[in-house]
């Protein structure tokens, strides 16, 4: 199975801690102008693994001819990648977000109405695969604690220096995009209720000289059935902290309250408080194989990319216009 | 000092606790009609103490002539009451909301501005006075997380069996006003900002046969600076949890992050992570007594009392109307 791996400045690392018998890493290249794929090629060069270096993707696509490709390029340009392998049909393994604007993220709807029973792609949403989540989803499947009322989302990250393509919203998209899209895709996954209302503020202010990169960000969306969830993102985490990020999910429902903090589980349900054992983390891109090697389905789906995606466009515009976004009948997946 | 008591539908607890020599409760009558005060009458007969029962309050002012009013009765009523004792210029100890409507809070921000040198009132926020919120407030005025930049806020209680006045609006008033109002004082007295936006929701759903009750709410508050502020309020905690309420607060800063969580406080500022001691728990009612008696100036104003109830009137009214609601500059006290 050949790989080829397109930029260099999101999580490849997915892939290379991953990669199995029979996959072989055929070809990398840049995918935006002035972007360094070095730190991908010392990852590589670290296991004992050398791929062919194009400076143009699109020659190398032409010449290797992968069975899948991984996009992580500046994060504005992963979905103008995404199209042109959708309109090739190859497997793409695409960092989130799949799309830079309602406009880009349509037309890859569009091309991937037209192509999905011979392709499969999906976002970098790896961190459902953490042991923490995925013993939480199981949770609420299950169950433990009845229908779920409200959810209350955090992502806090280090900001430490990030390379300049942060600096700019043409390059970098935005921190809900970039970093509140997992959070999103968390309340989609656990909820599984249509997203119907949207508010959400974002600042500028005290991002240490990165720009236009924002530093906090706060959403408020409104679910069906009058559930409530809140996502609370920042880069304020202290580069003093035990670890780079500090992502939480707190739901509460009918029958209890279930939350993730600092990578364990807390459940209080009749039963009373505990702790429950968690499951064991798998891989995302492992589980992408499955999905094209037909040994089954992606726990992350194109659907699933398409809306976070989508949500978090309209967030970022519920932000930056400072209004109550309404999504119509029809527009969710 | 004579102290009468309006009400036994609050937390006339916080009196009843730090009652010292030279207190005395004379009187004692409900605020609403319906109301029972049978359980201040056998919480007080458990200290040994005996005050005479008055069916009307008006009539045991008139004739106690107290120094100090309790009123805590059917939550939509404590505004009235407290009108009526700004008339009478006669020292308030009063429940929050301290007013049921933007309307009726104007006219006691009017009265107040006309009396304020011959009387003092302040609205119940005693949870200011725990051990882990004083704690930290010392910390964030101490500057240990830099300047403020984010808010998170959660008030969570367990439901059981609430009176039937919590059951309709026009006695309850609203989660927001009763339980959410707690956050939005904790907000104010942390960033001592302006709030500037307020988008609030709410929903009856799950409120298990408690009426009109909302059994969920989440507010987005702007501050000034761009600063943002969650609340997340809801009626979930099981039964089985091992304490009534599940209060919260992170604040991320340019220099830290500092958390009040289960009763104890976090900080992660530039030096690492920490969990300080906690400072001894003090109580409001002795605060407000010093206050009254020229001893010291009260931790929670007049005007913190009038601010946090107009933010929960106006993120109620956000929540009904479910628009974003901007405060006119000056609005803010």
């Amino acid at each position: 199975m050949k790989i080829c791996i397109i930029g260099a400045s999101g999580h490849y690392g997915y892939v290379l801690k991953s990669l199995s018998k029979g996959m072989k890493i055929s070809g990398i290249a840049p995918g935006s102008a002035g972007e360094n794929i070095g730190v991908l090629r010392n990852d590589m060069k670290k296991m004992g693994l050398l791929a062919k270096e194009y400076s143009d993707y699109r020659k190398m696509l032409d010449i290797e001819k992968p069975d899948i490709v991984v996009v992580n390029t500046f994060f504005s340009n992963n979905g103008k990648i995404l199209k042109y392998l959708l309109e090739r049909k190859i497997n793409a393994f695409v960092e989130k977000p799949i799309a830079a604007s309602l406009e880009e993220l349509n037309e890859i709807k569009n091309l991937y109405e037209k192509v999905k029973e011979e392709m499969f792609f999906t976002a970098m949403f790896g961190l459902r695969y953490k042991a923490h989540f995925l013993t939480a989803k199981l949770l609420i499947d299950s169950g433990k604690i009845g229908e779920i009322r409200l959810i209350n989302t955090q992502k806090s990250y280090k900001l430490g220096t990030r390379p300049d393509f942060y600096k700019r919203r043409d390059t970098y998209t935005g921190t809900i995009l970039w970093v509140g899209i997992h959070a999103i895709d968390w309340i989609n996954w656990f909820s599984k209720k249509k997203f119907l209302k949207i508010y959400a503020t974002h600042s500028r202010i005290a991002n240490k000289n990165h720009g236009e990169l924002e530093s906090t960000a706060l959403c408020h969306f409104t679910l069906e059935d009058e559930v409530f969830a809140s996502l609370s993102i920042d880069y304020l985490r202290p580069s003093s902290a035990p670890t780079h990020d500090d992502d939480r999910i707190r739901i509460a429902g009918t029958k209890g309250v279930m939350e993730v903090i600092n990578g364990r589980v807390y459940l209080i349900s009749d039963e009373g408080p505990v702790e429950p054992d968690l499951v064991e983390e798998k891989q995302i891109f492992t589980d992408f194989i499955a999905q094209i090697t037909g040994k089954g389905p992606c726990m992350v789906t194109p659907q699933d990319s398409i809306l976070a995606t989508e949500i978090a466009l309209l967030a970022r515009e519920s932000a930056d216009t400072e209004k109550i976004i309404e999504l119509k009948e029809g527009d969710d997946e």
